[in-house]
């Protein structure tokens, strides 16, 4: 690293830790909308909030989630010595929840948890260390009603977020399912069960012929490196090519081919019937079939989930991937206490559903809230500009006096605005303060105007654009007419 | 430790880490709702809001905020071996993000930041190691009609809290003045005048008499050892003990007799014009002289901050302390570059301020934000309590479809709904379904009712107190008449 002239004189470089990011408002701005927009849905659908320290103890962390988990944790010491570590997830400290207040928690409890996570892996585009996750679950119940409604629930905040039909797609498939596919071919160990399912996950990479090869006596890949088979017969590999090929229109009539490709048994009849009760359920609560599809070949967390399994895409943003991942698992608390607790929910991961509502469209960023900046002006008193910001704010306009360099021009100013984004400027000169009248700037028709000038008189003229001056109490319909709020 | 029996059996004990803590949704529902006031209230005032990590490089950390935090520091080292730490405060993170994007930030730059720090310090009741700061912040201008406006913004948001006149108090005194009374008695040291401040400081622990030994010749305190004193004069000492003493019952008359104690020297002119400049400003913005006192004796943080200093106290909850404290300081980022930028600012110690309106009973927390328990019954098909539950949705009512264990019994479900606090609960039976009916119950009234009966024959009737069947096309209007909902 060379040093810069501050450096070299003892100053710190001002730098933000690599592999983390800093929110500016523009950004900032966005997110708590978004985070708005979801907790309200989510509270309607009666989940309630939770937070945890972003530390726990290292014991608490290790092991839940795999190998490759445990490498990437944060690790320090606390001030008594203790191995601690940064979360890095919210579904652990949910678990330690259940399992540490189970008088105060009473089950079916629903909650949700936002919060940032942390991961020591390596940090690329769009892949931070710290990144902020969104989790809703709901634990305590086996029925699959709940798993409908976080459903159902997900589609109200995409909606809410101003996403129409056919702009977002929540695929859904069942652990059960394939599980019954396996258990009625007489495939009994969890640990060959969970092979498939990984193989499965595998289709959009290598494709189907690798896929066959793999689910039976395995294969070599491109650099000469053997991949180890499942050792499936041909007749089992065939049918679960044939059920992951399953597609159709309706949730109703993927069910019923799932039913005739997988055997006659109890275990199928029990894997349907629950998928039956989702579709239902959905029905019920609205959600229509190009929402929300049941997709057979849908792999992803098969091996981590044991029910349904759901994600969500934005088909306008197909880099961005799954911006919500979720299904239902029973191994919860098992760390914790013998007795399970069933539960089911979602982590929506905000950085990934704001890159795709950037992608698609769907985010008007803005670098701030602010709606109106009141210019200073020489002769002026401030106790004035100060009385109508107090008018402003008490009608729920947000407004900012400009308080930069003293005797500032107005050409300044509203350089300022316009950097900002604000949309209105107010002005008062003394004129205007001894008739009782103020001047208010449109600025972004101003700024529109200025755009298609390219005759530079005009343009000087232009500076006006947009500017009326209006009797004092008329200041806050006019200001609602251009700012457009209610 | 014991082990617990789960424990011997390997399983992990739950337990949060030593002096962090958790907030289950009675706690995070307050605490929502709070942020949300404050938010709201500081856009109006034009701030926005950034976001930066949790871990910054420690170099970046270490020695702003003195010796005592930088030993507080949690420490740790990035995948890159370099030493990183947790962010103690949110100041630090603000000026970084001043520094190093000069060309998007814009100055005058009005932020607000709510996020967790961390502070390896000892624990103790109400002190944690993790805790949510509220800062706001204006940088980049040096007019003290910013310190106005975020000292009536801070009005505005207990006022929305539901506090009352005379329920809080923002006290307001000057660095300023300090140093004018200081410099015009020919005291010139940076080093002397914040030790006189230091001494000042302790005027409530100590009192007047040890106050005026320790800005003398030093003192000797009840353990025996020497207390060095600052050496003034007895007649300056007089002075410092004139102005702390001031009080009125206007902020104007405070400042006129200010202005009679201090000597008549440029300096006093200078600070006394911008209290001046202050109070006008409050004025102008409709804060009252019981909401905002300026108060000569306040020294806590005059030995930091260079110009205003205020803090806010609730005096139904001295135990509380301080629920906020801010001023103007102009060493912001001089650590990041030689250029000073002017900023002044509060910080919200969220947990403090949550206490403290929980002392005075100013906040209702509540297990849920749920309004509606929709009871299973056998017979009744879940698809028609889903379609329910939409149409509550729909409407804005926060509802959530008992999903514990299946065939629970009415009376199980009812105590679920007690222990949640949920208001009110529908009831759907076969009748009703045929009838096209539901039952409401008013759970809020039926609990008080029932704790007035001492009959037991009574009480079993009472079961169906505030329990009525009507037609299903009055169920909203009549559900927003029992949970007052708009």
């Amino acid at each position: 690293m060379t040093q810069s002239p501050e450096q070299a004189k003892g100053f710190v470089q001002p730098q933000t830790l690599k592999g983390f990011c800093d929110y500016l408002p523009e950004e900032m701005i966005a997110r708590n909308r978004v985070i708005e927009v979801i907790r309200n849905v989510y509270e309607r659908y009666g989940f309630v909030p939770i937070d945890t320290p972003i530390l726990e103890y290292l014991v608490t962390l290790i092991g839940t989630g795999g190998e490759e988990i445990n490498k990437e944790i944060f690790r320090l010491e606390s001030p008594e010595r203790e191995p601690i570590g940064m979360r890095f997830d919210l579904t652990v400290p949910f678990a330690r929840i259940l399992a540490q207040y189970p008088d105060t928690v009473k089950l079916p409890f629903r909650r949700y948890h936002i919060g940032p996570v942390f991961r020591a892996d390596k940090p690329g585009p769009g892949r931070f260390r710290q990144f902020t996750q969104f989790d809703i679950d709901a634990a305590g119940s086996k029925s699959v009603v709940i798993d409908a409604e976080i459903i159902a629930a997900m589609c109200d905040v995409l909606r809410d977020l101003g996403l129409s039909d056919g702009e977002y797609q929540i695929r859904v498939n069942s652990r059960g399912l394939m599980d019954a596919l396996l258990i009625a071919s007489n495939i009994d160990g969890e640990e060959t069960r969970k092979h498939v399912l990984r193989v499965v996950d595998k289709l959009d990479k290598v494709g189907l012929d690798n896929i066959r090869k793999e689910l039976g006596e395995g294969r070599v890949d491109e650099s000469g490196d053997p991949i180890r088979g499942v050792g499936l017969e041909s007749g089992t590999i065939d049918k679960i090519l044939e059920f992951i090929a399953i597609s159709s229109e309706t949730r109703a009539s993927v069910l019923e081919t799932v039913g005739k490709v997988l055997p006659d048994a109890e275990c199928t009849h029990t894997a349907i019937d629950e998928m039956k009760e989702l579709a239902a359920a959905l029905d019920s609560l609205g959600v229509g079939e190009d929402e929300v599809v049941f997709l057979p070949s849908l792999a992803r967390g098969l091996d981590y989930y044991t029910g349904p399994v759901y994600e969500t895409i934005l088909p306008g943003a197909p880099q961005v991937g799954s911006i919500m991942g979720g299904g239902r698992y029973d191994h919860l608390v098992e760390r914790f206490m013998p007795d399970p607790i069933p539960a089911t929910g979602v982590s929506i991961g905000l950085d990934r559903l704001l890159a795709g509502l950037n992608a698609i469209g769907k985010i008007d960023t803005e670098p701030t809230t602010t709606k109106v900046l009141i210019i200073t002006m020489r002769g002026v008193p401030m106790t004035e500009l100060l009385k109508i910001a107090r008018e402003l704010r008490d009608n729920n306009i947000s407004a900012e006096i400009y308080l930069g360099k003293r005797k500032a021009k107005m050409s300044d100013q509203l350089a300022y605005a316009n950097h900002k984004n604000i949309p209105a400027a107010i002005i008062v000169g003394s004129d205007e303060l001894e008739s009782n009248q103020i001047s208010i700037k449109d600025l972004v028709a101003g700024k529109e105007k200025r755009a298609d000038i390219s005759d530079r008189d005009e343009y000087r003229k232009s500076g006006k654009t947009g500017q009326q001056t209006i009797p004092r109490e008329e200041m806050i319909p006019k200001l609602r007419e251009i700012i457009g709020d209610e």
